[in-house]
């Protein structure tokens, strides 16, 4: 970052301090002081270089990510880095690879799933990756619906041993990364058959290469499935396909800390709760919704600079022409993804409490809360990698042509991020699971259960159905007890109007596959809510800083009355607000981006990312942009050499008119 | 297609005559047969095989597309294929290349700027590719924004030339298509110059390469820009960097049908009207509509195909699963694209139409309808690739993970279609044409000044403003008369409020800029009036066939209805229909959703797409998904080798925890 900062004059407009807000966005001051290390650390290690990935063919990039996970590995034990350094890491090396899957699912499952036992086997040699494991769930003819799967491990009286077995093409495992070239072990789903019956999907733990030679095992058919979208992108991670022929495991590699089976092959439930399977899923899917709120403000930070760098129109006698951020249309495009940017942090940072408060209530045997956390990080998780995804792509149109280059940045951040709105959970499947939880909610109001958690607003839905927002000015917009108002009574009446267009059916079960169209629109304004006033409840805390506070408001201000604008419809239709006060949050909307302008840049530097997390060429920290995008062109493999390889024998015969004769 | 056909019980459920659709979509029975026969002669030939194109490294992508260039070239010329079948022919070749510049921009702007002269001198070596040319306008730091071309052209009285120049970087050419590797000239736009004084941007023709060894000229300096977005993709097109150092061209080399510099170095002005130039915009505007249709049909045909092979969920008792084509939340993602498709074709031949008019009219020096006709197709040119590109997105998430495959070929559609969103007017600045237009319209109606074309409607405005929805029952959503008057209504209401919200600013640029967002929404509710009105507009043509009539006014219900649901607020707000007739509307649309469901793949079958135009996995004609999936992974370089390249440096020392001693 040495020499002129050509977003000097962005930086001094600021009103807030910038360096408190980076402890807002960290989460702690001792997390923005790891990362801040950490990042720096990464990107001042040439090993760590990344700007070549996209023009590499994929067996280059695929070693080079091989070695680059070796280096990481290298570095945190000789730096002897703790699990939270180590963490960070791998995240600012900022490249898929087979260690996320062997620390992100592998040991997780293991320590999920498996017996006292089977951790003090597995988990060292986990740990120090003397063995390297991978998650094999899905098929290739089964996504979503596990209890689909139709790999068999059969139990074999005989030998004390489960045969692993792939019946059908469809029955191959399919898209589990780090299986197809790097793992060496695997927790693989498949149905368990004891003496003819089918007891369900169940876990194993089973060892697919040869420690000495990394040679598949016999009967093992393993290898990658292709490439993926984008260039770069999830081509560094070996995505695998995988078939067994009778493979052969011993008993105690089934993971038994749910479900046993005896010597004698005796399938026996333990008494440990299934429910904890639940309590795995709400840990992971919090954590995508913190990388959500990551991928999103990365591309908002890269906008955000080049549209205070780029000029377009405007100008006054041949003078300077317009910042491109000065313009509404740019303003209102950008301002709503900078604001949903931090609301996603916001409610990332209260899923893991919610976490840690379900963790706390299981190991209570206290249940109850359960199925609300589900539901609602389910729906998190669908919302926010929609719009993160979306969002992306965005950012890349509003860089205008400059954002289809690789050297954006964008085209990257934007492949790698949106398998997140497919895998762990298809977001309308995971939509129409809370459509169904708030039917229920909704069925209950009578019976005197009280909704808890993020439907407890549900409680009030005689109030909520009646309520007439009270806004006469632009404003009173600005309230945050009008906002939470006008959208629970949104998301209330949604609710309660799919239940009674359900009352239409015979049949429940088709009402609901009939309306599950609508029943995705009353999960999403459900899902919305809880952003909004999660955003609320943290601008409730003591927030240091001069005009950290403040600033956040505006974009908390800013994110729910986007969210209003857009789905306008929602809340005219169910007579939550008037056309009048929709006009009057549309102008108070213009007024709060004017607001937002002149911080907008401090904002995004409020992140803390480096130009090597960052990798963009647009969204350089010093604005000095077109004298880099010229330097990084003729980096282009295709510019070795002035005149192209196939100019003799494709070009020259075409113009020299000698093409009839040539043999191509 | 040989062997069993996995979607023939979908075909026979078909409840219209596919071949007379297949009419009906190409246009005529002439476009239909050469469209056939031409796209099974790339089909067949294995010069044009492209399933290995995602990943080959830039540089043999680059070489395998010159290859295939000039294999087209021959077998054009070989097979003396007319202008129009030779057209159709790079169509289905299916691979962005410097031909497409060379003949869709090169020649067209020497035809329309050149005088008699200038085309008899370079049209003859362009038409036979003795010359390769290319289109250089947008410059590294200039694109929406032609009149801010930085670029000169200076003239030298002394020696009869003109002096091209690059002053700054900013001014360097950046992004041409054509111009990086392959282009031996180009028109090139720059600020003409006489005697210090500056006459504005005009093109010249410019040499920019050897016609012996194709090295660059003597001050030129050119190449390519880089890697862009997605492997494959658009980088089998050499998008380019060029800088000029005082290069000389003679006088005659300016393209002087508009405006002329006389050997003493006198600027004047010809008799040829200056609105040409928007004829020509008007015909490549309408060529870009077009091809959103065609890349929209392709994604909508692969994702229908495969939601018909795709089982997931809702299996009873072990049964086979439910079809995901046959959930609500499916269709209602996927229907109103294939709609979308037909829309945006019948939407397209009407600008085909609008030109050949607008063209006529320019011959006789009639301008009256050219304002209109330009703001229709840059909104027309805004709407359909925004819808498009989201379109595209959309029908890769519906196919669910494997969508995420290359071998899907979705990812690659995707990244060779969202520039189309940027490149010849970036799709907001268009818009905001359009809304200026509007404005101008609604500004005029007092005057006695009769609105022409598509803004017709707005004469009726006093009828508009006050009409109220008739709809009782969900039925009454079929009438085109209803849903016109909606539409209409909207549009007119939104554009009129605009107009009042712009009297309350002072300075009335000011006020559009400010209000600029509701703008833009604004002119989407008018173009999407237009594009529903010329689908209804065609279904008043006679079209023969058994129920092909039917099933379009089903996908026409569909667009329009869908459309109302999307854009609710903008509806309600204008108090054009009632809450309770946007109820009835959700619920007309999902008995229309059941109706186009026996006839999905039949719809998608009219298209008449070859599996190699496709080029999907997942789309395959004979729905025989999964087995050629499993065949396509293990042809990924990665599986060159059981063991990958790497093992032995960084995953052993790695597993047999030597990595400390390791150098990596």
């Amino acid at each position: 970052m040495e020499g002129v900062d050509h977003l000097a004059s962005e930086r001094s407009r600021a009103q807030f301090d910038v360096e408190e807000m980076k402890v807002v966005w960290a989460g702690s001051r001792h997390a923005l002081e790891v990362s801040d290390r950490i990042s720096r650390l990464v990107a001042s290690d040439p090993a760590f270089r990344k700007d070549n990935r996209t023009s590499l063919s994929r067996k280059e990039l695929f070693k080079n990510t091989l070695r680059k996970t070796a280096h990481a590995w290298k570095r945190i034990t000789e730096l002897r880095l703790s699990e939270e350094e180590a963490s960070r890491l791998r995240f600012y090396v900022d490249e898929p690879a087979f260690t996320d899957l062997h620390w992100g699912m592998f040991i997780p499952a293991i320590k999920g799933q498996g017996t006292e036992e089977q951790l003090q086997k597995w988990l060292p040699l986990a740990y120090k990756m003397q063995i390297i494991g991978c998650y094999a769930q899905t098929e290739l003819g089964h996504g979503s619906n596990v209890q689909g799967l139709e790999t068999t491990a059969t139990f074999d009286p005989q030998t004390d041993e489960f045969i692993i077995h792939s019946p059908t093409l469809t029955s191959s495992k399919w898209w589990p990364g780090g299986l197809g070239k790097v793992s060496t072990h695997a927790v693989i789903y498949a149905r368990l058959i004891i003496d003819g019956k089918d007891y369900g999907v169940n876990g194993f733990i089973v060892q697919l290469r040869s420690m000495d030679d990394h040679l598949p095992l016999p009967g093992i058919t393993v290898g990658d499935i292709g490439m993926k979208f984008g260039s770069g992108a999830y081509n560094t991670m070996d995505n695998g396909v995988l078939r067994f022929d009778h493979v052969r495991i011993p008993r105690d590699q089934m993971l038994m800390r749910v479900s046993q089976v005896t010597r004698e092959g005796k399938f026996v439930q333990s008494n440990v709760p299934r429910q904890l399977v639940y309590g795995t899923m709400v840990y992971v899917r919090q954590t995508i919704v913190a990388d959500a709120s990551c991928a999103l403000s990365r591309a908002v930070c890269i906008a955000t600079r080049y549209s205070a760098v780029r000029r377009q129109f405007g100008s006054q006698n041949g003078g300077v022409e317009t910042q491109v951020i000065d313009y509404k249309t740019q303003q209102s495009r950008l301002f709503p993804l900078l604001a949903s940017a931090y609301a996603f942090r916001f409610v990332g940072e209260w899923l893991k409490w919610l976490y840690t408060d379900v963790t706390q209530r299981l190991q209570a045997n206290d249940f109850s809360t359960l199925p609300e956390a589900h539901a609602c990080t389910a729906g998190l998780k669908s919302l926010t990698t929609s719009a993160t995804a979306d969002g992306i792509e965005e950012c890349r149109k509003l860089c205008g042509g400059h954002g289809y280059l690789c050297s954006s940045g964008l085209p990257e951040l934007f492949a790698v991020y949106v398998p997140a709105c497919t895998y762990e959970g298809d977001n309308i499947v995971l939509l129409l699971q809370v459509a169904r939880f708030l039917m229920k909610t909704v069925s209950q109001l009578g019976s005197g259960k009280k909704p808890v958690g993020t439907t407890a607003y549900m409680g009030r839905v005689d109030q909520l159905m009646q309520c007439h927002c009270a806004v006469q000015r632009a404003e009173d917009w600005l309230k945050p007890s009008v906002i939470l108002e006008a959208f629970e009574a949104r998301s209330a009446r949604m609710s309660v109007a799919c239940a009674q267009n359900l009352t239409n059916f015979a049949n429940p079960e088709e009402g609901f596959l009939e309306l599950s169209a609508d029943l995705t629109e009353a999960a999403v304004a459900h899902c919305q809510l809880i952003v909004v006033s999660k955003f609320i409840e943290k601008l409730k805390q003591d927030i240091p800083g001069k005009g950290v506070k403040e600033q956040l408001e505006i974009l908390c201000n800013i994110y729910a009355l986007f969210l209003l604008h857009k789905h306008l419809g929602d809340f005219l239709k169910t007579g939550c607000i008037s056309p009048k006060q929709a006009s009057l949050a549309n102008d108070q909307l213009r007024s709060l981006y004017s607001q937002a302008r002149p911080n907008a840049i401090a904002l995004v530097d409020a992140f803390d990312y480096t130009d090597h997390f960052l990798g963009s060429v647009l969204g350089r920290y010093d604005g000095n942009v077109y004298p880099k995008l010229y330097e990084e062109a003729w980096k282009d493999p295709l510019n070795d050499s002035v005149v192209p390889d196939g100019y003799q024998e494709y070009i020259r015969p075409m113009l020299k008119q000698q093409l009839r004769n040539a043999r191509l």
